[in-house]
């Protein structure tokens, strides 16, 4: 099995609602350094996992939509603590999407998972890995 | 599959036994850069894979152990090198039995394996991953 | 001149006033991951530049103070962008004086300088450097 | 699982050919940081997955053969992009042809599987991970 | 003094003149990653050493003039061992052209001193660093 | 000023005496990533600070004897807490001494002066950094 991966970032604000998260229910913030992997089990005639331009592209794109916000504002997240597991999946789903429709090129069908990792500080990070779905 | 990982570290001392190892022979030592990465399905109610403050609070403790130690003298080590990979299989096993005790706290039975991996130097690292068994 | 650096981080939410800023004057966050470099030109009996536990210790409690927290709301930085330039030399100031508190222990009057890094992201960061003030 | 990983780097020259690669169809170059994980689901009898020592000079004999060069110009890449996704398969067979000559000592025959990744940049990396066969 | 730095990179093949090179004198390549550290005794109004976006887009705009580049055909270095070290010098004086033209914005005038760093590897860089001129 | 830097690293052995140090009292151990930072006003005719060739084999060389040992045993260091900052002094030592034997070569002369840096965790380092001497 062959991986591509780019790296880009964003920095948010956000709270978390539970006593598990102590002081972390109080307004706080991040910068998440995001990863995300592609995998294919075969390169495309041209030598490539995916088009590594658009893939970096389609991250930027995602995380453009996230970046220097307050994340308890967006509707998206209403009655949902947005912690670094959960904004894995998020990316994730937002580029499977993005996958879904094309935008990273012909031979992306070929793509069999991807992993999304957020570091979010330089002792922890989380990630989110699963299955593409085949192009029809 | 989702992951949360946590950084700790430690400072030992220990020889091993062996041609192998050449001057390793000798007594030395490490820092030891930890990595454990918690796997889970599905997140909890509150949105995460584990109690990021236990994870961090039980790696602390099974390190703290190990810690400023010359692991030659240690009981639980007679007749055993403390190879790299070695170790990571002790902390993995030893974090395994505070999941068993309920020590990381409701939810943890989700867990569905653990990766542990020993950074000891800019170009060499060692891990050892395995399922966790179901709690009962 | 010896040098000896410990590390620790922050995660804080706080926006910016003016047009530089663009998007970042919406309410967004960071993680800083903090360097605290202690400069001396000898080294004390023990053999140190400063006594590594006490100077961690202080650097914990100084992030601490911000750990968590949204800087707009924190009266210290009324009318003042909480930059990380800026906050770089916060906590600078803030390590100075409990320096002088004497709170790193005997021999801390032999510290020269004081260097303190914040790192934002995986591509850019901010430092403030300057001389400590000779004990009495 | 365990997994031992060491760590070497190449200095190459290169171009590519496909409008997909932009101005990457330029001659340009790369360094590649490499890490080649192997994999083992028991240790040798003195506590290891693999001799670390042949398998660091295994490593760098592989990439002593490529280091300096202009893969432009190696018979072996001819009509071949040699993308980094494409390089990390090169390494990985170059490394399971001499696992399979026994180079790496008695006992490299226990190894499963093994990863092969190239850091091309702070921002992108590639990889290629298989299984090994089992030797007679 | 404050310090801002930003980080961008660049992938050239070049070759070396003369024995000390050794197999460095066939065209190879590397990667730079490149930071841009800025140096300032005061803050500006809004509390920054320089626009980071700015400096980020300077930055950039350097590096993309080497980038995908063989340096061995660029005029500008012709008789030049496009060392890492002199590239750092390169690097240095073409961004203290663009802050003497104003493109920081207003304000770089406050700048006293600027330093480039080019990571060629995990285990080797270099850098250069000078005084800005004071602008009229 | 220019700068040069090449990494190595060793593992030892050691333990520290005074209430200070607390349980690094007992005997224990440390990977040290070692960086050494040459520096010059000016770059060679062949557009270098220094041969990094030979400056790698310097600083692995002066590794060597000290790596896979117990310091509490070597006699240079009797009656000597080897503290990572005392370490970073000693390396410099050494280094300098091969430098005024004429051990990097024609051109090292022009050497302004050195720095030794000591990562002993991702969470704490150490350095000595001084003036060389001008040879005769």
């Amino acid at each position: 099995m062959y991986s591509v991966c780019v790296r880009g970032h964003m920095m948010i604000a956000h709270s978390f609602r539970g006593e598990l998260f102590g002081p972390a229910q109080r307004l706080h913030g991040a910068t998440y350094v995001v990863d995300a992997e592609f995998r294919a089990p075969e390169l495309s005639a041209e030598g490539v996992v995916v088009d590594i331009g658009r893939a970096t592209q389609a991250l930027s794109a995602i995380l453009e939509q996230l970046n220097f916000n307050n994340l308890d504002d967006d509707p998206s997240f209403a009655n949902q603590n947005t912690t670094t597991e959960f904004l894995a999946r998020t990316v994730f789903e937002r580029m499977a999407q993005r996958l879904g429709r094309g935008e990273l090129g012909p031979g992306s069908e070929r793509l069999a998972s991807l992993r999304i990792t957020l570091h979010e500080s330089h002792v922890a990070w989380a990630a989110y890995e699963g299955s593409l779905p085949k192009s029809p």
